[in-house]
């Protein structure tokens, strides 16, 4: 059963399978001494910048995980969204692993501000507070909205000025490129983001994200921290073969625009639907909406998807590389259908 | 430049590549609720016993440490060989991500007996000592050598008549069976090993271990801290479709023979080298190895390979299931025109 | 300089100094196994009922961090007040220490409902959720604000629902049964709280809490959880001493009476002071005011007191069991001299 | 019953507890923001130098833990005797609470030396392996024996030459300063110790030890990883004061040559009785000997004392500072009737 739970349920892009083939190819040093590694260096220098150090992982906890700990101290505490993956769907490994305090703050559209960051920046040099030295966003955010290169700008300005650093969860930060239709260095490396997690399994990949450092000033121990975390990848010649196809060519372009296209298609389906209201904005390649819960129940019977909130009856439905038009077109059909049945 | 550094310098089987492609079909549930690994789940059981319940993740370190923590307490020690790959070859993992203490013990062959486990049994109900609650063995063993089925039963019930439970770190699993010519469970399962780390990638998986619980009474939390520990794939489908490639068939067994095929091969050709002293019984797919300092620094020019013990000169020598009679022969060749140069 | 800054500032009760030199007799056993110590547990019980089992530590986060690791597994979450101590004034020691992830909620008055739990009461069997398994409340809240044993009761029944236990933070807890006029148990064992943390410092003890199990079928571990938690006194007589002063008689009723009256007495003097508003009822020992920041700063050149909150000027003057009428007149006083000047 | 089981049976020295009822008098500013930890850092400097710095905490499994996690980062490894107190006796503490991983060396007489600490010291640069960048010695050691200023300063220099840091475990220091003769900064800040535990609850306090840094570059965050391991005193007063009465005079001095004093007396009193073998140099406050177990269990009905070693049935003997040449000469008596019943 196809449907818009989530842009994890989509497989490998055959490009990127076709990637694995090829790199299986004799010996390679294990642990990230071998070619492919080394190549990657060059690839991601080329879309975020000479000083551009990439350490590839597993998933995305675990960059998220590995970036924090270098970017902090043992006495650090994180300011983020109340919405922000690292905050409500990683099973409190930033505490359990790295011992890091989230301070998180309510926003209304998964963003934070200046304004929403003094609402946890303060409290320096007072020991009994967890220190507030990162700030970390996600974009495109967990709620499919978008900041835009200035208000990254500010945010990194304003932590910069407090002596905190700035972490970005990347996730998805194809789809945010694509809908942007930026480079993925114009509102990340060029606007004073430290540190990324770059995510390439939401976009095609079989299993593969990275740590992308942009500023090296910013971390210290990354591969102990990386060997540490349990994200050290023994053959990694294949999750870097994986992000080289992803990101040498434009895969991570085409396979992002794509899932966003398919995301507006869905919501220019489902918005005239009486009774559908969609909740917001749909800027990268979510669409969240109220509907009648009985409506949603019946739904998910022909369609996969979650609810996003129970109380509210919010659901989300989450477009992939591999979201055909005719996907969105039955989905949007069968919606229409179970409104007004 | 191919050699003998270590098994996971070895790609992917191709049947291991071709079930990948096999399993990306359409649309998966995330996070280990889809088919691949349901049926995983029976594949497991049985080659371990009905009672078994095997958790994907993505490399050994991650499996240990997922593993000792479903059997511990916040207080709690593992008791191990000093030469044991938790205590030194995860940069600290055990101790930093689990705050276990471990309790290490000189062993001659890499091997735990009953008495050596005695000299750390100890201290239970001071809590001034970190509690002893585990006792944690490797086969086949960090130096290649094999525990008989009766030593391991020795083992388990020594530690179970203590309130301890037993963890296998089972990186080589395979070759230790293919060794005993024994099935998977005569030495674990049958002779009361508890939990057991699956080793799939150095047997030809690109990546895939598992956390296998034989006992579901010793343990408690394994999905949480599955995720705690960052092991979580969310296209689990594609870690789950290569431990099916390898486990349902003969695949595991076929490519561990042939690696200890290569790995006695490679003993009995340098055996007659006047110089070459073999260190260590060859068991599995090792072969430990004292030669002149000089001749091994020519010699890696040639073939990859490490040292184990700097201060002894000894090195070791790892076959994979890649290996190929001609590697071996080569390298034989060469390490005995390198000891008569 | 006297003042109203924290309930800390203050020293010794003389009864409490006089008891330590009583200890101060002999040899006694280390780390627990004392005379005093033994004693300590009848006078709990007394307190406390005949389950209790009491086991003394240096500091409420030292308290806190014990009972709620002997509460909770690896992968538990805390939800508690957003104003919980455990929240803002333990450098993180929860997340840091045991890997906790606090959920907290924000409350009016400090203190939780349970339709407040619910915010954060979800998601178990979820792995990606740290799990909530317990609730901790802090009596008298730390804005001076007071649960009633029914509120209380209505918690603890609507966690246990839920299989989750409650944990009471007492760093307070005498100037709360003062206040509500009633024996300890009366709102913590006989209303279903799990464990509790006694404080003894703020009411007049040198150094001495407790982490008080009221349920010992909701911990395991205390023992061992104290030491790796740093918390275990070589020569704990001196702490069990200290205790048994503040609760064999009457002590720490007379200190938290005095405690309370003395910020009755206090808000009761300035409320009719124009231009000076109190935030909270006052029901404890503590008083929270709004006045300007102008007349804050002079008065605090006289006398000592902490900022709330910096950004709306409330202020909280605490008040300890060596608070004088004379202090509390002399402050109100020149508070009043302040405004009007 | 007195005896000789631990320097931590004793109780207050009169003295110190006299300085309590001083430090008793009005309002002082908590946290360690009084005038008493102000004068403290004087004191400390008169002894160990112009760079000193000393934070009060409770324990020294506290002061140790502190101490290490701000000279090290969360990536390093410990090298230690394998009987150091921070191995065997503190329940896990420094891999739970600060995730190292101690790296333990067999010794004869509880000292490192260069070759030993050789035995760990490498690695560097290997992600595979906790990071060894502390070396960590007692003095005197757990096994009564005694570290020249020679012998430290090559350590400090070994473990400097090679990027590491020395830090001293001084639960017992002023004992060692005392069999020495020598001032505390001879044998500390002047070899290139670089962080000190101070211990004064074995010599005479009532709870008081303190982390002592020596070479300020080599920490970071003292005061933010106190509160973060529980070791913050509220009344921190109350510690300095301690720490004062044993430090600004000659206290700790008298203190430890009487409990030195009070060993070797023991040492001499049953050296001679046949059939007891004392196993180690006495060069500080603690006696170990061997006596046949039946003797042992007989004597322990009179005198409590612990068992070292229970495979070799050696026994320890610990002086303090409350030890009377009574005790000893009875304790003597005792021994040579039980041997000769």
């Amino acid at each position: 059963m196809r449907g818009f739970a989530s842009d994890n349920y989509a497989g490998i892009h055959p490009e990127v399978l076709a990637a694995l083939a090829v790199a299986n190819d004799g010996h390679q040093v294990s642990y990230g001494d071998d070619v492919y590694t080394e190549h990657l260096q060059e690839v991601f220098r080329g879309h975020f910048g000479e000083r551009t150090e990439a350490y590839p992982v597993f998933n995305g906890t675990g960059a998220n995980v590995v970036g924090l700990q270098a970017m902090t101290r043992r006495w650090s505490a994180v300011i983020c969204a109340a919405t922000a993956h690292i905050n409500v769907d990683e099973g409190g490994a930033p505490e359990k692993v790295a011992g890091l305090k989230l301070l998180s703050v309510p926003t209304p559209d998964g963003k934070l501000t200046t304004d929403l960051i003094d609402q946890q920046a303060w409290g320096w040099g007072d020991e009994h507070r967890a220190q507030p030295h990162i700030v970390s966003i996600t974009q495109s955010t967990e709620l499919g909205t978008l900041y835009t290169p200035a208000e990254i700008a500010a945010i990194c300005a304003h932590a910069h000025e407090r002596d905190m650093l700035v972490h970005l969860d990347g996730s998805r930060i194809a789809n945010a490129a694509a809908s942007l239709d930026l480079p993925l260095r114009a509102f990340t490396t060029d606007v004073g983001v430290d540190v990324l997690s770059f995510g390439g399994t939401k976009n095609g990949l079989m299993v593969g994200e990275a740590v992308v450092v942009l500023n090296p000033g910013a971390v210290t121990g990354v591969k102990y921290l990386r060997k540490g975390a349990m994200q050290l990848a023994s053959k990694m010649r294949f999750v870097s073969a994986q992000l080289i196809a992803l990101l040498e060519g434009d895969l991570w372009l085409r396979n992002a625009r794509h899932a966003n296209a398919m995301a507006a298609r869905l919501a220019d389906a489902v918005r005239p639907v009486p009774g559908v209201v969609i909740t917001r904005p749909v800027q990268a390649n979510a669409v969240f909406a109220i509907l009648p819960t009985e409506v949603a129940d019946r739904l998910r019977k022909r369609f996969r998807f979650y609810d996003w909130d129970a109380h509210t009856g919010e659901v989300r439905w989450m477009c992939a590389f591999d979201t055909t038009p005719g996907d969105v077109d039955a989905f949007a059909a069968a919606l229409a259908e179970e409104m007004s049945g």
